[in-house]
């Protein structure tokens, strides 16, 4: 019984279409029809994803436009937050096995954006990611400092404090920035962090995944013992200087290099 | 508008709960009814399935019962197919930007169980991964060499060889499983890989990621360019000698160290 239902997936074969006119080359093909077959909307845009997620996608500009549907659902229909509760809950299992020394040097670090704090307001009015970046617009959302807590981060934030972890905020955001991401973060409710860290004039242009390694450096050679790191970007939490574990929170709406 | 849908959701509060009976620590409280919310077992699964093939998980045992008819559904019913075409996909786009060489050094690494043969019809009758994992059972299916190829990663493999890649076998499989191991690849249709590894009595008992990234760094000594390097589980990708790209294809039915 078991087997016969598996030889039955079999029929759909996997073929190779060598014609440019679509990225896609490695399709799924039915030996019984002979035809190749259109994933539906749903489930292309689930394993589209499931590739963004886990990096297989490498570095992607826009959300695919048949996509835009599957990204609001699922950013706005519980799927989102359900998921970050999720990482956030695996996160505070692992930090309550660390042991806190006495020396104040027992560090986490978390990212802001998609992190600590959700930007959805302003993508919801830009497209779920659909839409190219508009840098100058962002940057007008980002200083009305009204972003609210990314719910699920901002309970393991507190309760990291609490358990005695220094916090140290890593952004890409830029120094210019500082005051309105103070302000923003207040307004959402964290405070007590060790270190807000953005980028300097010398910071710019570095990609993130080194910049972001080159400060996580810094930290260990002041002694921090990097456990946790929080982050929607692999490029928060890969590099160099990792931390012991790393969080990485859901993004399907934007990819930073 | 948008911000109306917005300050709905956000009715849905995190909150901390301290009780030991269950693990999950951080869980949806609705500020209305004052109420934890239990997720469906669907949304649920879908979030524990996101953690597990991020790594956020961590090591883990075996799914949650909650989640067996999940994982059945996902393994069986397309999702996983689709999954794995389409990072097939995005692995045969990076591989066609590669710059072949005339000294037969630019190579690709699979892993084997997985990656390149399909255990499916041994997990179908093992509960998909809810059951505890029985050594001397897999052993017995590993040496009936009778597991299918993963369609999409065939797919791959021989345009890759079309290509010009050398392709590595790199699999956690031991050398006394060596002949089965032949004969199921070849079996299944994979045939002229450059080399096999399997663990050797040196090799027992190393962590996955250990023994494979020094088996890696062996390969880029002896002057082979590992541009990439697909495998289901983190430690197949992640550690030292890492390929240029690593592709994770999904699998939520078992993870290795």
């Amino acid at each position: 019984m078991e087997s016969r239902r598996f030889l039955f997936s079999v029929l759909l074969l996997v073929g190779l279409r060598c014609g440019a006119a679509s990225r896609s080359v490695i399709r799924l093909y039915d030996d019984q029809s002979q035809k190749f077959l259109r994933l539906d909307d749903n489930l292309y845009c689930e394993s589209w994803r499931f590739s963004v997620e886990t990096n297989d996608a490498g570095k992607w500009e826009s959300i695919p436009s048949r996509c835009q549907r599957f990204v609001e659902d699922y950013m706005t229909g519980g799927r989102y937050l359900s998921d970050s509760t999720i990482v956030a809950d695996y996160a505070l299992e692992f930090a309550r096995g660390v042991q806190i020394a006495a020396d104040g040097r027992d560090a986490w670090v978390f990212d802001i954006d998609e992190t600590l704090l959700s930007n959805l307001p302003y993508y919801e009015s830009h497209g779920f990611g659909s839409e190219e970046f508009n840098e100058n617009l962002f940057d007008a959302w980002v200083d009305s400092a009204e972003a609210p807590a990314l719910l699920a981060s901002a309970a393991l934030y507190k309760e990291l404090q609490q358990q005695g972890f220094k916090i140290f905020l890593l952004t890409g955001r830029s120094e210019h920035q500082r005051n309105a991401t103070e302000t923003n973060l207040k307004m959402a409710g964290f405070s007590n962090w060790e270190k807000l860290i953005l980028r300097s004039s010398a910071d710019q242009g570095k990609h993130a995944v080194i910049y972001k390694s080159e400060k996580r450096l810094e930290l260990t050679k002041e002694g921090y013992r990097l456990h946790g790191n929080s982050g929607d970007q692999w490029s928060d939490l890969w590099g160099f200087a990792e931390a012991e574990r790393s969080f990485k929170l859901p993004n399907p709406m934007y990819y930073i290099a």
